[in-house]
């Protein structure tokens, strides 16, 4: 039997190891053969492949990135796109596909499945933590433990010069990061894009930390709003995956509370270093536990599915979740950390 | 209302953390007053306290060990135990005490309030992550990283010798730190206490490993045992807490290998540097909301429990159940990793 | 004897090490008082002073930040400015001062001593290692390991999606941080302040990477300005230290590089994470026996004097020295780490 | 023109970095060829040889160990030595060889230029830092930064229980590694090979610190030794270097503390982990100008010399610097850190 592999959507720290793990397990325990399709749907629908075995696969569980390359394209979107998709596995007799990726790289796997009959099995991919489907996803605490060493040296800082700092930090539809972050670096205000934040309160919470000789770190999601909505953001425009560019809340933050409150504020942006490098311990345990269950799920032909985090264990559920619905930050949670602001 | 605090146990990052948490909340939410006991139960045995407020809670999220010290002194066993931890708490006006502690600090909560009417409320400690009333303790996810990221820097030096290297991690009686950091680090071979091993697979399994030319890592736990039960101790002697000390199992292994295979072996023993230190963020994040949630059953008068990790989820159990039964790793997920064995 | 000490200027890891090293030393050894002067030179300027003393800098040594505070402030453009020092320093009985900061702060003391005879030791600190009287400063190390691991991290991300990424790093008037960080992070280009770079050439460059199917890292120092000076920056506002703020070269460059090449560039200002935080081992050696020696310099009242690294000693050079002269990449070392681009 | 490289002893953190510095500058600059040679002197001697070009050394700047392999054969020990290496030199028509190691490799590389005419240039590698003929040499920096980060993480543990933790260290003949890291970890007592110890001493500086309520760090290098002599090594054995293992002085001392203060007091013997894993920005610094002033030797044909490290200057040295005189640590800069004993 032979399973495609691919990888889709922004990177994210874990992919390797959900790839590792899948060859590993699918050529040592049930004698499986893999081809790797490069660049994510890309591969399939240009015929694009790489040799996928385990000499391939060795060294590359502490690596970031992945292996595969990755890409947004979408077979759906493209001319004839499903009939190259079938045509390219038919070509290289692959039985089963295994699609790594997030709401849109999965997407396309239900359809495939479901409309098409291709067997796929999916693995969640989500950086932003923001899938109901599963208790947590792959590359989440690495970013959350880059974040939260970003805060910690920012304190320092702010300390020495009493100075406000804004930290900008990944979630554009979800604030998991800026959350667990925030908590985890002593923030004193945190700012998500499930509730929209008062300036001025943000404002006399900031004062308050000053009365009490306490230089304050704010953290804000990149997709965090003011109430008011009247933040003029840096740019409107869509990055290669069609989404509206949020970046600039820092920033304009940092002005606002400036202007209001007469204290000197500064903004760092942690951007990319969220997504990149050697995934945590954490990540690394999930993410190989993901590519075993995936496997697994092929061997069953338990198509359609994907593979999910529940406590402590690895679940199936239908590939269709993992559209179904973003996993936001319940207000319960945020004011349970609200103890901490102000 | 005051509030009694202690920590008792070995140490372990993220205790800080619950401290924090609970004077924050308690203080600025409920309005209560602290008292924090010094060195675990030995604290209120001798009337030993410190200034516990929001002040004394400043700048220590980030900061292993517990500022209120530890020990594990037993009142039980002492000359009128219970009657002086009675007295200690009235003459500080405690209406409610929380104890942060592993299987012997929060047994002797348990018996105080089942026994005798303290209103106590525990929060779980165990580095070894060995509780089933808790899908994670605080302290293993550092625990692990600080393992996983000594096999990192292991791999380089055993390929650029081709040696084999076995790291012994902390785990008396459970596996979950070898297991773990084992996956995490690509070790080639995990010995954990809950299955006996046999010398012989072993050196197979690294013998099989320089036939592909990988440099094998062996990661055992410290509690781990051969089969044949031959193994020969450094030292029988028990350690200020009562336990036999196991350490000794790597440095046996070793030279076991080096007798058999013919093969160099070196040993690193890890030790304490896995227990200090800066907790990791996802430990900062539950050991916090360990203390949010520990006050809160104060605030409920829901005493005889524990606060615990379900999912994503903290909730309360009865405190019996800190001791009720070990958490050991499951045979099934230990061969789910064997895949990556031999 | 009573000493007075000041930390001035930009905060910078090692200032607590620094303080510390005084301290200890002067009080064990040579019997000495000392008085902390807060925020740079405002402190004796506004009698704002602080208890420094052995207690008083236990565990400050991995603490980022300085405990005494810091400001830009200069004495003499403040109305009475000296008199309102002299003042200070007679009222607490300060028969010597030691001064730790940059060429602002460090040319203070030297007129001080010059002009007016206030008895005063230097400790040179600029995170930018832009100083001709010392090989290192401390600070910068830690700079450059901060930004070192960046780039690590952004490597697989670049890989991934086979993007340009562009880091900004510090350095207004030196390239020491882009010099040391890109060499020891693989970047393929390197821009600093004391070279104009040809946008064409950079893009050139990028284009060669992609063919040999690199994702090319370009590290570029905040001061870094294209040759045909036709750079719009971000802002022209001046911060707070009054220095022009040159933010926005690296989304500047990004942006070329997308309409010139076509690809897909991305931008990370590496910001303040680069100067907060605990210093690493080389800046706590460095900085700690700056500390031991500016206190030797006291006791042997070799007052307008600081201390310098050459080599591995540490010695003493003329105040003067500190603002003497601007250390700046010279272009073979440039030419020397060029081989890496293109 | 073909140049021969190798790297022999025990593995050290850049060592890639100086392989990458070499190969890139030679192919692009001077049009050079490269053969590796395996396993130090073992390669040329068995005719044993790797490819070594532009593509073999992409991405291993970051990674610790050689890619080259390493071992401590030395051909004048073997039958026949030089000629073979003669022979296998001429068969690759290799008109250079550059070695990298360290007092053995490097003084093996000096005969073979000085009696027997093999055109050889060297750099230097000792993790220990003990060659007088640099400034530093690479490995040391993350050797230090790993032990130190260890010691920040022991701090906590052993303030928890108020024990007495021993640090054990590298550095058979020189006290480096435990001065540097001893110093940037805040230890209170440190313990160089240079100077015999005296327990007493070193208990009554352990009973001062807890007088102030401190929780002591002793960090002992492998190689140092009490006073008295009458220490009893934990094994005799040599390693397969020859050299007598001294491992157990660290095991030794805290028996010996718990003896005599009464004080609790633990070991952790760091072994393996200091020299393994990723280099530190410095090392990848100073070990890539390494690399490109060993190829500038060889360009130069200044053959019989080796690269070294004179403040921030790379210069050359005669090969027979390499093995003239172990740079130990100073009486004078061991008494400067000793003011923060006791």
């Amino acid at each position: 039997m032979r399973v495609g592999v691919l990888t889709g959507g922004g990177d994210c720290p874990g992919l390797n190891a959900v790839i590792r793990g899948i060859v590993r397990k699918g050529t040592q325990e049930y004698g499986y053969d893999f081809v790797g399709f490069r660049d994510g749907w890309r591969g399939p629908l240009e015929g694009r492949s790489m040799r996928l075995d385990i000499p391939a696969v060795r060294g590359i569980l502490p690596r970031g990135g992945t292996i595969l390359g990755s890409s947004r394209t979408n077979p759906f979107k493209e001319e004839d796109g499903v009939r190259r998709i079938k045509e390219t596995l038919a070509k290289h007799e692959v039985e089963a596909l295994i699609a790594i990726g997030g709401e849109d790289t999965l997407g396309v796997a239900s359809r495939l499945f479901t409309e098409h009959g291709v067997p796929c099995v999916g693995v969640p991919k989500t950086i932003d933590n923001d899938l109901s489907a599963t208790d947590y996803t792959f590359g989440f605490d690495t970013a959350v433990g880059v974040a939260t060493e970003a805060i910690d040296r920012l304190h320092t800082t702010a300390e020495s010069h009493m100075r406000v700092l804004v930290v900008e930090v990944m979630g554009r539809h979800a604030g998991w990061i800026a959350l667990h972050s925030g908590l985890a670096g002593g923030a004193n205000v945190i700012l998500i894009p499930e509730q929209r934040f008062d300036v001025g309160e943000v404002c006399r919470w900031i004062e308050s930390r000053f009365k009490a000789s306490y230089a304050p770190i704010v953290v804000v999601a990149e997709g965090a709003m003011p109430k008011d909505g009247d933040m003029v953001l840096k740019d409107g425009s869509t990055d290669s995956f069609g989404h509206v560019r949020l970046s600039g809340v820092g920033e304009w933050l940092a002005k606002e509370v400036e202007a209001r409150t007469g204290k000197e504020a500064r903004t760092t942006v942690l951007g990319h270093t969220q997504r990149g490098g050697t995934p945590s311990a954490f990540d690394r345990w999930l993410a190989t536990r993901f590519g075993l269950h995936a496997i697994d799920a092929v061997r069953d032909a338990d198509y359609g599915t994907m593979v999910a985090l529940r406590g402590t264990d690895i679940v199936r559920v239908p590939l269709s979740e993992a559209t179904a619905k973003l996993k936001t930050v319940d207000p319960a949670l945020y004011a349970e950390v609200g103890v901490f602001f102000g």
